[in-house]
């Protein structure tokens, strides 16, 4: 079995593996890593690369990073979180582990990892929704992975929603991501809390409106507090809302939803669902489009870049 | 020279021409036509099609029209201004004039056009936004037109801008074509007349506000008149800042703005240039894109369509 | 006991009734009435009025009028539904019949009743909020009849609650009417029906989407149906968020919801108090303020105006 | 000439002064407080007005603080910018001070001033809009200062204008102050100096986006910076929009702004007009309002709580 290595960079921790040909993870290793400092994550990626490589074989790296990608899946341009502007985050990594590597960002890789090997296998035009601390998209537009012009296309997070709305870490006013991430989950959840709304959350978050956390609103709501369920009830009509939106322009043939918020599964999926419909122009005189969970889970980002550097 | 026939059926005329592999158009024939009848509509073409088969001898005909069109190119599923509703229009066509004919929604057909033959000639990512009665969209990625997984992507105008918006005609509210069309020019400038902010607008108008309209307030704007630059420059701003939410999505090189409203060239062009990079996501991080004026005019649907055929 | 006759003229009728000093309704008449046709109201309302005074003793008449009522209360200054505009009705009516008349905004008159006779009778700070057509608003102010600078206040169905929103009668966009009316629940309601999602609607209105009206969407909600229940829902908070707003400006003790829509009761008023307190600033640290239903029903104007009339 | 002392609790700064039945100041005096100490802030109060009780003769004391008043003008409820939760700062104040106290909300304060002294005097019914940190309101109705049924009304900063909106320190979304405030200006040139849209305002700060404030901005504009007249531009639209709703409520027969912002002058009042106009229901068919710049300035709540203190 060929083998390639995996890498996705996320807010709080780095995640690596090596992937096989069918999808599948040989080994896994992680390491917390604060978001903030670009060398330390440099380093620590290339620790991890140098690690997986002592005991495995493999010449290619992919690496899922959040931000701008350039079209040559060399150059972070941008990072919301991070900060990274204009590092060629792929030669540092070659010179220092002395393999192939390409940088994709983290939702394109997932993209590729679910279409590959999970929820969107079956299907050649796919649109991926992560629902984390932000809202990343990946594109698979006629089987391939549709990076866009300047290789930094599916930014749906970035969609405006609300003109004059929420303002966004990117500077904006009314990004999707403002009202349908885990972010918005948490800041509604609180705001609830804080005005005697939500008295079984703010129990379990033992009086602490600051612990209020996505796990703890996601369980809440699993365990039928109502509150909690009519909380992910409002995330989930945005996320439709926007994802009728996003039909409108790209008319994919279905949308998983992945990311760390999928885990509330229906709860989430089905307000998604009904937001979708009751936005979705042309209903009832065209098909209807799946909205599913993703497969992969957290690993979609590590199992799709492999993939990607393998290609 | 091979020829090829492309029709373009619009509000409230279709046209048809006989259309050069290089774009230029050889014989062009217009009719009148009420837009809500469907059997009217299909004598109509048949007609001039049959017309023009008498001096020229081509073999397929393309036609545009403003709807969703199956992904086979046969069917109209559904249009907005048209009662279309799962009319095999292909079919009809063939039956009647003998030719090979495709039907492509009329803002794809006008991409194409201006894809291969106009302003995104040069250029592999390209979104064309037609402005004219509605905001519909054609996008070529990677050189290909792309018609989405069911042949209905790039509805852009039906993006929702405003929760709670005004209400379209698709029966949703705060689509993007209320506030960036013509139709939305119209309604402002109206409005702007009669509550007396607007009176230039008015005079030129005889005094009646209903015969206000589009080219009106366009050529009030090029001489000079304050309102109607005002009007032409809060529309600009809504089109550029949707084109911004389409870029986050899309990552196009290029935006062209065709449409009966881009007459009013840089009128429109510069404040939705202003209104795009007031909202442009990671603006300073990732290169600019051009958003020029299309080259085709409203012959840009005609000869996509005809091209389109020919392939 | 001393009587006054007062007159309420509505969308489509005009109601005209002899009332006690304590409020009694002595005798009451009607009369259908096309909003549109001002010479036909003035002779309805006269008709009226002189027939009544055939059998009961009076000398003043109070006239509810849905407009712009001068501070003077004679001239209706602007109407929104009916073709008024700068008419004197006061004289007009005062001469045809020979009482003493006067004038009042139909949502003010309704609140001065509701103030003296009904849900307000405790109160001194007092906003009553007419759901019906439109949305009205009365306000008692330290126990008196606020009626603005110029005579045309509390005109709270022109707020505007949502930027770039629904078109209103009025010509601006998103006003607080067009999301907490009785129109806007038909909208919404019959909008519902054609996607598919109010089939018990549909049902109810013989298959009809155009025969759904704000009753039967009333009626299927008590019976239980569930896409009626959420329409009210959806209706209910957005009046009470619209609430908030005005309570942050206004402060009433008290607010009490009238017009047609209320016979809804709590289905109405329950996501009404909801949308109140999500939305309400420094909730937690004010004195709680009830949200009430109106007593006097569609008689509120009637006494109120006759009231008024004899003060 | 009987004296009384006026206090006005700012943000940053406390001021204190001895004011004449005429409305002149005899002496002020000023001290620099943290607004989030409640203790040092008494402490500061008491201080000052033990100070000018050395050299002036009075028996009453107004003191205006930015906060929740409760009806017996005693304790603050609750103050969004201080820790006050519930203080009886009344009780408080007469124990140090010796002295008979009223506290009044602050733009109630400054509203009381300026229709007794200043901007108001010849009006009924008036509106005072403050335009500082953040949107502050005083309403003097039939010649009386309107304080709510609960003492907590006019506080127009937190009508919401978008759904969705800005998060307010309110807690709320889309408050009228997120948009209309002098920290709605910051917000704003800051976001456009760092998109490169204000080169010339990040010229005058140094080149530090986060040392341009609000006068930074106002004297930019009066000489000329195009985007600082553009911000202004902005900021005066929203400030004239929300006025319009407020008019459809409160029907004033005039609006005075207040609040450092109002230093623009007709950079800020120019606009507000027109945004005022643009959204004013039922314009044409009105009496005109006028909108004018408040005239005692930043002494406004001082001059007016002593007034109230008198009476």
């Amino acid at each position: 079995m060929s083998l390639a290595c995996g890498v996705d960079i996320g807010g709080t921790k780095i995640l690596a593996g090596v992937v096989g040909d069918d999808g599948s993870i040989v080994e896994e290793v992680r390491v917390e890593s604060p978001a903030t400092d670009v060398d330390a994550i440099t380093d620590a990626v290339s620790g991890l690369v140098a690690d997986l490589a002592t005991r495995h074989a493999f010449d290619n790296v992919g690496v899922g990073a959040a931000g701008y990608i350039d079209k040559q899946r060399s150059t972070v341009l941008f990072a919301p979180n991070i900060a990274w502007r204009d590092v060629n985050l792929r030669a540092e990594l070659e010179q220092r582990t002395g393999k192939s590597v390409v940088i994709e960002n983290d939702a394109n890789a997932a993209a590729w990892g679910e279409f590959t090997f999970g929820a969107g296998a079956d299907i050649d035009d796919f649109l991926l929704v992560t629902v984390g601390t932000g809202v990343g998209g990946g594109l698979v537009l006629d089987g391939s992975l549709y990076r866009g012009a300047f290789g930094i296309g599916a930014e749906i997070g970035h969609m405006r929603v609300v003109p004059g709305g929420i303002l966004c870490g990117c500077g904006n006013l009314g990004c999707y991501e403002m009202y349908a991430s885990g972010t918005a989950l948490v800041r509604m959840a609180r705001e609830a809390a804080e005005c005697g709304r939500a008295d079984g959350l703010l129990k379990r978050a033992g009086g602490e409106v600051e612990s209020i956390d996505g796990p703890l609103v996601t369980t809440a709501a699993r365990e039928g507090d109502l509150a909690a369920l009519s909380l992910l009830g409002e995330l989930g009509r945005w996320l439709g809302e926007g994802i009728a939106s996003l039909t409108a322009v790209l008319d994919p043939a279905m949308v998983a939803i992945g990311g760390g918020v999928s885990e509330a599964d229906e709860l989430l999926l089905e307000p998604a669902r009904e937001g979708f419909l009751s936005q979705l122009t042309g209903r009832g005189h065209r098909p209807e489009l799946a909205i599913r969970k993703a497969t992969l889970g957290s690993r979609a980002g590590l199992i799709g870049a492999a993939d990607l550097a393998r290609r």
